[in-house]
C-alpha cells in the first residue's frame, strides 16, 4: 500500500487565531448543519431541522441485510435484524442532545474543527428498545467495565483510520433509559441520523449516540479508541489526553428577537413590549433557573421557567422585556441547574474546543 | 422610527479576494446546508438532507389560522384554508431543485453571500394541487402578464425590509406542473420547506419555489421586487441589473469514491477497480451524456446512462474506473443536455455568484 499523507489544515497547529474561516471549516459547516436558532420555538424539533455531526460519510444501508452484532464478555452472543429488534419492549423520549463542539467558533483562539457558532443542538422524540434488555439477554459478564459501540461509517481522522467507535461505563449502558433507536419523531431513522439504529445516551453529549451501530461490544478494560481517548477530551492543549467529555454542560439559548438581515443576521425589531423565548437543558441535572440580561450581562432578571416536559428535554422559558429605547442592545441568556452549575460569562477553552457553554450573546437593533 | 444601520460585511464591495471565509458567510451555511455529496446516492432525497435555503427566519405557522389568497387581476378573489386546498386535485412529482447560488463559494473573486460550495441541490417528491387550476378557478383578466407569490418570511436584505416575494411570467405560472404543495417525501412540509405550502416550479432554481406561501396575485406589469430584480441577476457587476436567473443550467455532481478524512474531507480509496456514480440534471432540457475526466479534464469518457426517473428528476449516471496506480488525481464530470448545454471548465462568473455550474472536481488519494 502506498503511504497516505493527508495535508495539514492551517498551519497544522490545530488553532487559529483569525476571526477569518478556512475552507476546511466551512466545508464540514456546511454538510453539518445547526439548528437554527429559531427552531427553539418547536417543543420537538422536526426532524429536517435537528443539528447534524457526520465524522465521515452517511452510509447507504441496507435494512434487509443489516444486522445488530452483540458480543465480547457475553455468556450468549445475539445477532438480530430490525424486525427482531423492532418486536422487543419499546419506549419514546424525548431526549435533547447537543453536540459536544457547539460554540467552538466563537472561541479565541479557535481550535479549528466543526466550526459551530450556535445551535448545534436540538430535541428529538426517539423510540426503542432499552439497551438493558438486549445485555441481559446476552449475560454481561462480572467482570465487564465499559460497552463499546461501533457504527458503520468509517475514514480518517487525527491519522487514524478507523470505524466510529465510542464506549460507556457499564452503569451508563444499563440505565433503563439508554436506547437502542429505530424512529425519531414518529417516522424510521433518517439515513443521516443513523438509520437503521442508533444508539440514544440520554443526557449525553452527541458523540455517544452512536449512529448506524452494527456492533456491541462487552469489554473487562476502559476502551482506548481514537473517540474516546483522543478527540472528545477536555484539556488546555492537544497533547494532553485532559478529562472525558461526557454529560451536556448546563446551557440555554434564546430565539433572536425581531427579524434579521439576509447577509449579516442583524436583529431589528420594533420599540416594545417583547416575550423573549428560549430553551435550557443540563444533562447533570434538573434546571432550575434562567436569568436574562438586556445590558450585555451588567445586570439580570430571572425568566419565567414552564413545566419541564420529560427528564430530557429541554425546559422553555420567557421573558417579557419592554425595549422602550431606541438603540443597540446585547441580550444574553444563563442557565443553573439543581447541583448549581451555572454558565460562565466568558468563553470555556479547551484545545479541541469542547463543551463551550458560556451565556448566550444576541446582538439586536430596537427601532 | 430610529433609522436602522445593517454593517457591511467585509469591505462593503461584496467581492471578497481572499480564500478565508468571513463569519457572516460561515453563520449562513451552518443554516443553510447543502445536501452531503453521499446523498446522491438516494433517488430522492431524504427530508432531512434536502438542501436548504432560507433568507430570513424560519416562520412558525399555525396553519389552522393559515389560508392562501388569491387575488389582483382576477374575476374572483379566492381565499382557501389548508383543507380546502387538498381536496383540489393533486399530483406528485419528483423534483431537482437547486440554489441558484450553488457553486458560489468556489468563485474567484467569491461573491459574499451564501457561500455554497457543492451540494445546494436535491430531488423529492412534492405532492399539492396544479396552481393552473386554482388560476382557472380565480379567473384571470386578460391583461395578466405576471403571477406574483408572497411568503411569511420578513427581513432586511440588500437595504431593502421586505416579505420574500417572487414572479412568474404566466405562461410558467399556467403550466400543469407547477404546483401549490403541501407534502414533500410523503408527509406534511416540515417548517423550514414551506410548511403549511410552497410553491413548486419544476426546472426553475431554487428561489423560485416561494415557501410559506400566503398571496397570490395577478398583475398586468413585470414585478419589480428585490429578489426579482435585484438579487438573482446575472451580471458582471453589481451595479448592472443584467439577466434574471431562471432555469437550472446543465449540472453533474459525483459521489466521492472512497473515504475520507474528517477534517479536510481529502478523499483516500483502494487500488483497483471502482463505480463512480452520480447526478445529472437542466431545468432546460433533457441531459443527454455525461462524460467523466480521470485526469482533471485532459480526457475524457463515456459514462452510462440510467433511465430517467421522470421529466424533472436528476438522472443518474455511473462509469467504472480502473484506478491501478497509487497516486493523487483529479476527477471531474461534465453533463450535457438536448439543446447542447454543455457545463464549463472554468468557472462561470457573476457579480452576485448565481449558475456557477462549472464541472464538479473530487481530488482522490488512491493507495
Amino acid at each position: 500500500m502506498a503511504e497516505v499523507t493527508i495535508p495539514p489544515v492551517g498551519d497544522g497547529s490545530g488553532i487559529e487565531e483569525s476571526k477569518r474561516f478556512l475552507a476546511e471549516e466551512l466545508q464540514l459547516a456546511l454538510r453539518n448543519r445547526a439548528m437554527p436558532l429559531e427552531g427553539l420555538r418547536w417543543d420537538i424539533t422536526p426532524t429536517g431541522m435537528h443539528y447534524l455531526l457526520v465524522h465521515y460519510d452517511v452510509p447507504m444501508v441496507d435494512a434487509s441485510h443489516w444486522r445488530l452484532d452483540v458480543g465480547g464478555l457475553v455468556g450468549k452472543r445475539l445477532s438480530l435484524s430490525l424486525n427482531e429488534l423492532q418486536r422487543l419492549p419499546q419506549r419514546t423520549l424525548a431526549v435533547t442532545m447537543e453536540c459536544a463542539g457547539d460554540g467552538r467558533g466563537l472561541l479565541q483562539p479557535r481550535p479549528v474543527s466543526q466550526p459551530w457558532l450556535y445551535g448545534g443542538v436540538a430535541n428529538a422524540e426517539w423510540t426503542g428498545t432499552p439497551l438493558r434488555g438486549l445485555l441481559e439477554q446476552a449475560g454481561l459478564g462480572n467482570d465487564v467495565r465499559e460497552i463499546v459501540f461501533t457504527g458503520l461509517d468509517r475514514g480518517f481522522e487525527g491519522g487514524h483510520e478507523q470505524t466510529y467507535q465510542r464506549s460507556l461505563p457499564i452503569d451508563t449502558a444499563l440505565h433503563e433509559d439508554v436506547l437502542l433507536a429505530w424512529a425519531m419523531n414518529g417516522a424510521p431513522l433518517e439515513p443521516q441520523h443513523g438509520y437503521p439504529l442508533r444508539l440514544v445516551v440520554p443526557g449525553w453529549y452527541g458523540m455517544a449516540h452512536v449512529k448506524w451501530l452494527a456492533d456491541i461490544e462487552a469489554i473487562d478494560t476502559d476502551f482506548e479508541g481514537y473517540q474516546q481517548t483522543s478527540a472528545y477530551r477536555y484539556s488546555q492543549n492537544r497533547a494532553e489526553p485532559g478529562d472525558a467529555v461526557t454529560l451536556m454542560r448546563v446551557r440555554s439559548l434564546m430565539v433572536p428577537p425581531g427579524i434579521p438581515d439576509f447577509m449579516t443576521r442583524t436583529r431589528i425589531m420594533e420599540r416594545g413590549p417583547v416575550e423573549l423565548f428560549g430553551r435550557a437543558w443540563s444533562g447533570v441535572a434538573p434546571i432550575t433557573h434562567v436569568e436574562v440580561s438586556t445590558d450585555a450581562g451588567a445586570s439580570w432578571e430571572d425568566a419565567k421557567l414552564d413545566a419541564a416536559a420529560g427528564h430530557h428535554a429541554w425546559r422553555s422559558w420567557r421573558y417579557t422585556w419592554d425595549a422602550s429605547e431606541p438603540g443597540p442592545y446585547e441580550l444574553c441568556c444563563r442557565a443553573t441547574d439543581a447541583e448549581a452549575h451555572s454558565q460562565p460569562l466568558d468563553q470555556h477553552w479547551t484545545a479541541r474546543g469542547m463543551g463551550n457553554n458560556a451565556v448566550h450573546r444576541v446582538h439586536v437593533i430596537v427601532r
